[in-house]
């Protein structure tokens, strides 16, 4: 049976809804990932009784406890405090922790404060965790059942610490049997399609199959148990691939093509040094905002709706035919920009259209490849933004389906 | 003393991180603006043991919970088998919540599942939530100390549920008083610049003093208890934005300009009929993006260096005169599409330097308004997404402090 691990937050930011706890999502993630049975999230305010009842609850109930939260340097951080007072381990100072300070303060031309002093304060017999890019140290300590690990409320400075010395700490104490994960992502198709398609598929017992859906991407995740064989595990991975076939643009803990859409297309732009300009309508920028950090997009264009370029030209061409404009744009920004490839989004729908939740949009989409065109017909769907993104995704991945290889598996 | 509030989520895609718990910040937000005294988060997965546990401690410890997940049609769904365990309370038939769930699916031509019957076995007792956008009804049931609300999962359906009718049930059961939340939503400006200029006002100690930032704006919030004067009020809010100043574009809970940075753009532009053409550098199509449902931006046009333009002019100009190419394509674009408004961004530093996160980039921003210029200079900092957001925030804010009133409160 793998141990229990729960998460704890702590402050007033959290409690009262300013901010989302991105943080217990995150690092329930990476524990499941290590091998943990994850069983509870809370979160408390700065309110000392509650921190204490808490923390006194948990050393019973868990295995683990990451705490995130209250390391500051103000009078509302109070989790040393608590552990002091729930565990009845006396605060010390810490000389090392408090020099990491006062050289994170000289590296920065800055005074250090005098209440930072108190961050240099931990409970007595714990092991403290450097934080190398913020003032807060963590800490950790073993209490009755539960091994705790209080880390800093600051997603990057959390991150990084678990990163670097938590995770490797975790798979030293606990002997953890993590499973492994192979996530399918697709687009352009949805889940109640993808299940359609897989329903055939036989899956040996202790494979969990799960679906998440979210704003840009439908992911079907196999979850193996430690052990499993890994022929069937091949075979069954080539099975639910030739299923969903071109809709799969990455395959993660598998194939070379990971990540997101955005990122697979910018290492198959780079791997073939290709350049590209766009001429975006119904995405109105998005695509191009998308790639940012990649400098293979030379030009992007948005035009709020073809008709009202095809209306602005000096000879008036046919206004239903917008692709031929289409083309010849793409040709013309070929020729002087000199890129080898253009995308070009062309939808005829008014305005009233596309910002109405419950009205479909039609969108054109050509990809200049060379001298070749490719085309294809998309549907948008729901709010403006929703149909913004949906378009920005779908014309990128018009471009992901021309660079990549047939198969990625 | 207000009453206490707290928040439990159910559900698997939770407590693994698949899925991060809005709900609980938004129910926790809407809880403190009825006057609860938020006190707790807590969520497990479906595990009916750790459910029966965390609903017979909350039912000693809290005034109030709202709960939500698990009230689908499927085995894992176990929020009502939870209840009648720890609560001792059987579950009954409910014919009317029944008959809306077979209307629901008669009005989309689907048949009902058989599991869905489910759905319709209420805590005995307890008082039923209609749900008018999905199958699963909600309920409401006290037990000992505590009133808890049951609620689905699903953000919308739960939201309206909420707003329709446990808002007002909320107001009628608890002696609430509100207190009054006032937001100063800032641009330009950071946390530790704002602390500094108002660290001479005097707040009355009641009131309480908040500050947030996220990667959009820096907001400063005053807290009023439920009573406080009003002179007194309308004094302290007029000093804080008179230290503030023109940073301050919204403030929510007192003027008309409120809501995000593009909200209040969209107002002005909407109510002055203007209409808008941009060039984007640093933002890379992304104020274009921000955009989104509004209809008076006409046209935008990403470079990725206003060098590379220059470069291909068919008579070169002067490559450090960017100013002067940026003020020739505002007025060109200008008579083209006829817009009365063309914001401009120039930079001119490599792209080695834009992707550093240790470099600082110079932005020249031009908005041409009819026939003047309005020039600004920006630094943008941090990873090539910051850089980009803060490109495309502050650009927009050009525009926002040019056609806003000298005084927005």
């Amino acid at each position: 049976v793998n141990p229990n691990l729960e998460i704890f937050s702590q402050g007033e930011e959290i409690i009262t809804g300013q901010t989302v706890d991105t943080n217990a999502a995150w690092l329930s993630q990476q524990s499941i990932a290590l091998g943990f049975n994850l069983t509870r999230h809370s979160a408390v305010g700065d309110k000392i009784d509650d921190l204490v009842g808490v923390l006194k609850d948990i050393a019973q109930r868990a295995d683990c406890c990451i705490c995130t939260g209250g390391l500051g340097p103000t009078s509302d951080d109070l989790t040393a405090e608590a552990v002091t007072l729930a565990f009845q381990m006396p605060l010390q100072f810490d000389a090392l922790a408090f020099q990491q300070m006062q050289t994170f303060f000289a590296t920065r031309n800055k005074a250090m404060p005098e209440s930072n002093r108190k961050q240099a304060m931990l409970p007595q017999g714990s092991l403290r965790i450097d934080n190398n890019s913020g003032t807060a140290p963590g800490f950790a300590l073993q209490h009755e059942r539960c091994w705790f690990v209080f880390l800093p409320g600051v997603p990057s400075e959390m991150r990084q610490m678990f990163q670097e010395t938590i995770h490797p700490l975790l798979s030293k104490r606990f002997e953890l049997k993590p499973s492994r994960l192979i996530t399918f992502r697709t687009i352009g198709i949805g889940e109640s399609d993808i299940q359609q398609r897989i329903k055939s598929l036989r899956f040996a017992e202790p494979v969990q199959l799960g679906f998440r859906a979210d704003t840009d991407e439908v992911q079907v995740k196999l979850l193996f148990p430690s052990g499993f064989p890994d022929p069937e595990l091949k075979a069954l991975v080539a099975s639910v691939y030739e299923k969903l076939g071109r809709h799969v643009f990455a395959i993660d803990g598998w194939s070379n093509a990971s990540g997101d859409l955005v990122s697979v297309v910018d290492k198959l732009m780079l791997s073939g040094n290709h350049k590209l300009a766009v001429i975006e309508t119904a995405s109105q920028g998005l695509l191009a905002a998308k790639c940012i950090g990649s400098n293979w997009l030379l030009e992007a264009h948005y035009h709020q709706s073809m008709l009202n370029f095809a209306e602005r030209r000096p000879v008036p061409i046919d206004r239903n035919d917008l692709i031929a404009i289409g083309k010849e744009l793409a040709f013309k920004l070929q020729k002087s920009i000199g890129v080898n490839l253009v995308l070009i989004q062309i939808y005829a729908e008014d305005f009233a259209q596309f910002i109405d939740f419950n009205q479909t949009i039609k969108m054109h989409c050509l990809l200049l490849n060379n001298q070749e065109f490719v085309e294809e017909i998309f549907l948008l769907a729901g709010s403006a933004k929703r149909k913004q993104n949906q378009a920005a995704l779908l014309t990128l991945d018009l471009l992901r389906r021309n660079l990549q290889p047939d198969s990625i598996i």
